[in-house]
């Protein structure tokens, strides 16, 4: 854990918030909805300094990261088109970009995905020249870990939680150093009980979301509380309406992932 | 216009709003956007008699229907199964599922998407048994007509606005035959002015919307103004913003339709 006393933020300011009040109207969805339990605007470091908010600016490009929850059936063909529906998947991020580009025509904003399927943390930075910093990304949101738990429960991968969160910590330095204005997003990794996933995963899950929400908080990123959000969710209907097998989630796990992130990034209530 | 003197909405109570308060959330998405220009819960047939709120119930069948704004590259293969996100396309019937999913998990709603690309409405008709009637929905969308003129313009096609408005109040005389209980949503054809849509559209496409707004206002169905939400639309943005050929959605023009659609049906402010 030779970064874990790293203070990789100091000196910067906390981002949170940065749509700012003009999509208050996709935020509210979620304000209104049983998510509002999550709370408002939500950093992973409550205690840092809170800057102003910043909204995105025009031409900004937001970038989706992560594996194939954020991948999602998209057309790896098209990834070089901003906006378009193809290349967004079916997922969250597809979700997020037509709310986002419905509700801020003014903004000019260009959305990627460049999740893919079966990817762990040490495959991000792998493709992170690629698919990340050529991109010259103003917001980077991401969702990384499950599978850097999930491979080693059936054979094919020898990671460790330890493993994750330095790699974790060295994409963030290392994004953070090429593009020192970044707004970073935090997504925590989740899992539902049901399919593929039984009582294995745990206690070992926890401490993937625990190291994600660390990396969060020492980073000053925005963090997206996926897994307390659906553990409201399970109250409402079975895990298997939320995620079928347990990790990809259904349209209603993305509807209320979207509605999720869009509350905690554009911070209505904060 | 043999059938124009029918009454076929008579002694039947006006279906507004029928999703009732617990999708408030989602419509308050677009209550609180500039789509509240076009007010709130919108019936065509404003002198009617309205009926006390019905939210649909546990199980109830959502069915899309229309051409390739609906379709927006559906999996047919999985055109049977409900709530399959191939089989909902990638337009503004998948983003509303989405939401209707996400916010309505108590209500075990099966939605279904059979739009068929460049299909006008006596096609709709050739296939209403099989996509329409055999489901028995209790909600049926259409959005259907732009298809009606088009095919006109490009002399693929011999139809006029009296055989568009004679076939649709047919099919939907037929579907409250069939579907005595059947909730009915009329959605306006739309163009924007970009792509394919030049002048020679006008002002022979303005009947073809009269027509499907008579439609719906003799049929005491809900209407949803997509035109009048576009027209409010390119005040924010240039008209390929919203749809790059005049005709298909963006992301963007379907997250518009979406919320539109999602205030009008669930009806947040009525």
């Amino acid at each position: 854990m030779e970064m874990a006393n790293m203070h990789p933020a100091e000196g910067r300011t906390t981002r949170r918030c940065f749509l700012g009040h003009t999509v208050t109207a996709a935020a509210s969805l979620a304000a209104a909805s049983a998510l509002s339990a999550s709370g408002g605007c939500q950093s992973a470091a409550s205690s840092s300094p809170r800057t102003t908010r910043r909204s995105l600016g025009h031409g900004d490009v937001v970038l989706f990261q992560g594996d194939s929850i954020t991948d999602a059936g998209r057309d790896r063909g098209q990834e070089s088109k901003p906006n378009h529906v193809r290349a967004l998947g079916d997922g969250y991020a597809f979700l997020i970009a037509a709310q986002l580009l419905a509700e801020r025509p003014d903004a000019g904003l260009k959305v990627y995905n460049r999740g893919i399927s079966g990817h762990k943390v040490f495959q991000l930075a792998e493709r992170w020249d690629k698919d990340c910093l050529t991109l010259k990304p103003n917001l980077v949101s991401i969702l990384i870990g499950v599978n850097d738990i999930w491979h080693t429960l059936n054979g094919n991968y020898q990671g460790t939680v330890d493993i994750y969160e330095r790699a974790y910590r060295a994409l963030l330095e290392r994004t953070r150093r090429e593009l020192p204005d970044v707004k970073l997003v935090i997504c925590e990794p989740f899992v539902l009980r049901c399919g593929a996933v039984d009582d294995k995963w745990f206690p070992e899950f926890d401490r993937y979301r625990a190291a994600a929400q660390r990396v969060a908080q020492d980073f000053h990123t925005v963090f997206v509380p996926f897994q307390s959000m659906f553990d409201d969710a399970v109250q409402q209907a079975p895990p298997a309406y939320w995620a079928a097998d347990g990790v990809h989630p259904t349209m209603a796990g993305a509807g209320r992932m979207a509605a999720a992130w869009l509350e905690v990034v554009a911070g209505a209530k904060a």
